[in-house]
């Protein structure tokens, strides 16, 4: 039978033939585990997500959640049951400390499970799992009384948890936000505010949410210096852990949205009763930092997201290719109509697709290795460089990601022909999720001055200097083997004109040519993501060679798969990404000089 | 007031500055109208169009048409009246002849009015308007008394039409069809069969709608060649013209879409009865023929549909792009916060949507004065070369415009940020809407086959040559003009390499390599597509440069728009082209030689 959601040999290929998560088992933070025990987890998110959470998917999609106009959200009846075998089997807070209650995974084991999740229906384990980011940021900055009061049932997934950011008048200017804080004689503060598009803002499947708002305390200083956070609860809880009395917290609408149906995306209304109550996360005025530390994680998670769509549209547009009979074969006219696979434009849709998913996922899983390295090793530069690796490419994995997952989810209606404009088929659905990932959490444009801005200047350059450095060593590598020089000399090439081109952007966005710097920081973000996916695809390639000789006939297709796909991207899509280097080497600057009017419409 | 749907002045600086639409007044066929006439109808359309038919959009969007289970099909209460006025003021055929009740007009005009119908409501352009194309087709292939029967209510809009083609196991490969016709003794045929996607085959807003069906003869040969073509009216039609007796003829069910809601795509059941009477048009076994003429017109209006829908939602975001307060400006990072169009990644969108939409307007329009030098023209050198110019162009404008025109979309729901992802703003359900162009009226695989293997090679390559010849006529031109030089010379470079590229392709697909050959027809499509609109970019900046020293304020700023955009369009995007056109030489065979089992999944 054809795979769902994710190539389960690939993922095996990740973990243990490209990043030898195994490695990992020698820490103290992982000493618990084994192999055995990694298989068995990712085997039974893929039952689970498979069995249990893809069935809900359609409903998710066709009924969606509803505002009752009364401040209570009603997920889709189906949802029910699979939430609680979500939070049951304790897939929650995977990657959470076992002192409060988690499961304390690697992230890379975590995020194989998380794509089978994300792309059986992630509205599901949005559900269930948001908690654990709110959860996170109480260990990291909360007081002793508030991990005591709140951790252990946002990890269990017994309470939920949020993310109050946005304002209709603050998105991408979060300095701008207007809600309000006023500390009361107990210590806590009384919130006044509008949120929106908030996440799981309110729905039926817990009975307590837990909401993390970022305000300002008045007088507190403008701008995003001014901003604290605070824990405001659906319910106060008492002294003995139960729900007490109702907070002032409410929500007003749920955006009707383009896609994730699914998904509550909720107004929060904070004191129209003047009640609101909140508790201070960490020290006034430091909102935006805390905030931020969980953010990094929220992006990595979009990221899997985007990855995850991509791979569950390409797994059923690869299955509809096999199996639809349309046309004849180019070399034989005459002969019977076949499988549409055999057409040369659709396998060329094929192995794009293919490329971005597997380079997706190796992009991703190599940082949660990072992730998983900055955690658990003793080796202190070892810690500094993963911590760093997971920093500079994290606008890379959001922000690239984002749009050529969305591209691959494009790509796989068109496989469908016209059938895949109708609804029957899940891809238009998949699709239409995958839009959000390139807006929420920091649109794309926000994620390239990240990277230009912050994270390529980061360490004075040494970091960025060490990622081409990686990338160096794998095309080293390549260079040894005859069969791949070719592929490994053209990397190379485009290595060689990445690091050359961020030298000039980063030139010029230090001169009086800022505004046409920052008009080329898209663009360069995708030329940065399109060599990383080539280093990816190279260290597939590599990997696969070495294997290839003493493989078996199944693993043998597979590892001949990384060779041509690899092949594929290296020979057909990068000499894209070098016109595109020539592109933003031009630095043009008609995007900035134009006059606003005559940019038409008036 | 910001424009809505398409930007006046650019319409209008294309068909009286940049192809000179008044040229066609002195040809007999357009000789009764002037530039007033045609300024005055463009002026209606869009008044009908921003007044009447884009208040029903959101309608159309989310109420949508529902099928009742009886055959009927009911479309959204506010499109009654649209479709009403549609219908009264002689929208339904501006280009048929007047001699069966057409408008008679240039294709140019009708296809500036026909931009405004489609941007504000497609749906009810399409319901108003398809009837026109079936009437052509009784026009040009029936027998006079099918014509007297038949056209004039077609063409008045007082009938529907439709396009009876796809079935579900013949899509793209329409040969494999089984729908049956069954020669009578009085001449007519029974039909029987069923069809799919079936746009606007059953509604509310007519009477009596006239299909028109392939099908094959009994005994005819197989594959395209034994396929017929029939007249099936839903009611058969009296000797006096009143309606008959209903034809076994039934909408058995309306596709739930990703878009396009408020136009009916039908299931259309015939002969479950055993009654269902068509009428041969033309002779057996020529129905492919009659179709691909009417299916060329199709094409053509898919393209506007796409660049349509581009050029409405660039405007929606530029108008949202200039009011939208968000973020300090990036050279004054302590002043107010400023409209979002300020920010150079804001901009950088824009002009690159700018760019696209300005250049599909240029290129269809292009071919729609070729369509009327070829209909109208005495010179017979003159008629044949817009013909052919038309014919070879046509996979550019359906195969390419679709797939930018839906990027166009995209990329203003991301100007809007989360507010994108909301049904609340029009952008979000045009971006469904257009998804379905790339894929309708012919993929654009097909497309890319049919430029590749027929297009191209026409008249032994003097067509493909002659589209050379003419790029290069505005390429020395702009090259007169010092500022256009460098923009010139690099076109010109765009253009040698396309034909090299073009060369290499051609003797590709003659070769073993057909199969490589194939699989790089879609990128080659594409790149031809990028260097079109080069072409017309430039044409565009030499236009502009030369009126650009008498113009008036406002026309100073427009014209220098224009150079602004080209300068953007060859400066930044075509070195892209150029990396494409690299890629496609390459000529890698990766996607036609890795193993189907290699792409996973099983």
């Amino acid at each position: 039978m054809a795979q769902l959601i994710s190539d389960r040999r690939d993922i095996d290929f990740n973990l243990y033939e490209m990043f030898d998560v195994q490695e990992l088992l020698q820490f103290e933070a992982f000493k618990d585990f084994d192999k055995k025990t990694f298989d068995m987890i990712i085997n039974e998110a893929r039952n689970l997500a498979i069995k249990e959470l893809l069935p809900t998917y359609e409903d998710g999609d066709k009924t969606g959640v509803s505002y009752n106009g009364d401040g209570t959200v009603t997920t889709p009846d189906s949802f029910k049951k699979a939430h609680k075998l979500y939070v049951e089997n304790e897939w929650t807070a995977p990657i959470a400390s076992e002192e409060w209650g988690g499961q304390g995974l690697p992230a890379t084991i975590s995020g194989a499970a998380k794509e089978y999740f994300s792309g059986a229906n992630w509205s599901i384990m949005a559900y269930g799992s948001m908690g654990a980011g709110t959860g996170g940021m109480i260990e990291n900055f909360g007081t002793q009384e508030q991990k005591e009061t709140y951790i252990r049932n946002l990890y269990s997934g017994k309470w939920g948890g949020t993310m109050l950011l946005t304002e209709s008048d603050a998105g991408s200017e979060l300095g701008r936000l207007t809600t309000s804080a006023k500390k009361n004689d107990d210590g806590t503060y009384t919130l006044t505010g509008t949120k929106i598009f908030i996440t799981c803002g309110e729905h039926d499947l817990v009975d307590q949410i837990i909401h993390p708002v970022l305000a300002r305390v008045e007088g507190a200083p403008e701008g995003t210096k001014g901003i604290s956070i605070f824990i405001v609860p659906k319910y106060l809880v008492n002294k003995d852990g139960s729900l007490g009395e109702r907070n002032d917290i409410v929500c007003t609408n749920c955006e009707h949205k383009h896609g994730l149906h699914g998904n509550g995306t909720c107004t929060m209304s904070m004191g129209s009763k003047g009640k609101c109550t909140g508790y201070l996360l960490g020290e006034e005025n430091r909102g935006m930092k805390i905030m931020f530390r969980m953010m990094n994680g929220a992006r990595m998670g979009t990221a899997l997201q985007a990855q995850a769509y991509a791979s569950t549209c390409y797994l059923y547009a690869l299955n509809y290719a096999r199996e639809r009979i349309q046309g004849k074969d180019l070399s034989d006219f005459t002969g019977p109509s076949v499988p549409i696979i055999q057409h040369p434009d659709v396998r060329r849709n094929l192995i794009t697709m293919k490329s971005y998913v597997d380079g997706m996922r190796s992009l991703i899983y190599y940082l949660f290795k990072n992730i998983d390295l900055a955690k658990a090793s003793k080796d202190q530069a070892q810690k500094t460089r993963a911590t760093g690796m997971v920093e500079l490419l994290t606008p890379i994995v959001k922000g690239y990601c984002s749009e050529v997952g969305y591209d691959v989810c494009v790509q796989a209606m068109q496989i469908y022909g016209g059938a895949g404009y109708c609804q029957d088929y899940p891809v238009e659905a998949l699709t239409r999720d995958c839009k959000i990932v390139s807006i929420y959490e920091g649109t794309t444009g926000i994620q390239s001055m990240d990277l230009v801005a912050r994270k390529i200047p980061m360490e004075n350059g040494d970091l960025f200097r060490a990622y081409i450095g990686e990338m160096k060593q794998t095309i080293a590598k390549a260079k040894e083997i005859t069969q791949l020089y070719d592929l490994a000399q053209k990397l190379d090439g485009a290595v060689d004109g990445l690091a050359g081109l961020t030298k000039k952007l980063l030139s010029t966005i230090m001169s009086q040519d800022i505004k046409t710097g920052f008009a080329h920081s898209v663009p360069f973000l995708h030329i940065m993501g399109d060599v990383t996916l080539g280093w990816m695809m190279l260290w597939r390639a590599v990997t696969a060679k070495e294997k290839l000789e003493k493989a078996g006939k199944k693993d043998k297709s597979f590892y001949e798969g990384q060779l041509h796909t690899a092949n594929f991207f290296i020979s057909s899509l990068l000499p894209v990404t070098l016109g595109k280097i020539n592109s933003v080497e031009a630095m043009c600057d008609a995007a900035v000089t134009m006059d606003d009017a005559a940019f038409g419409g008036l």
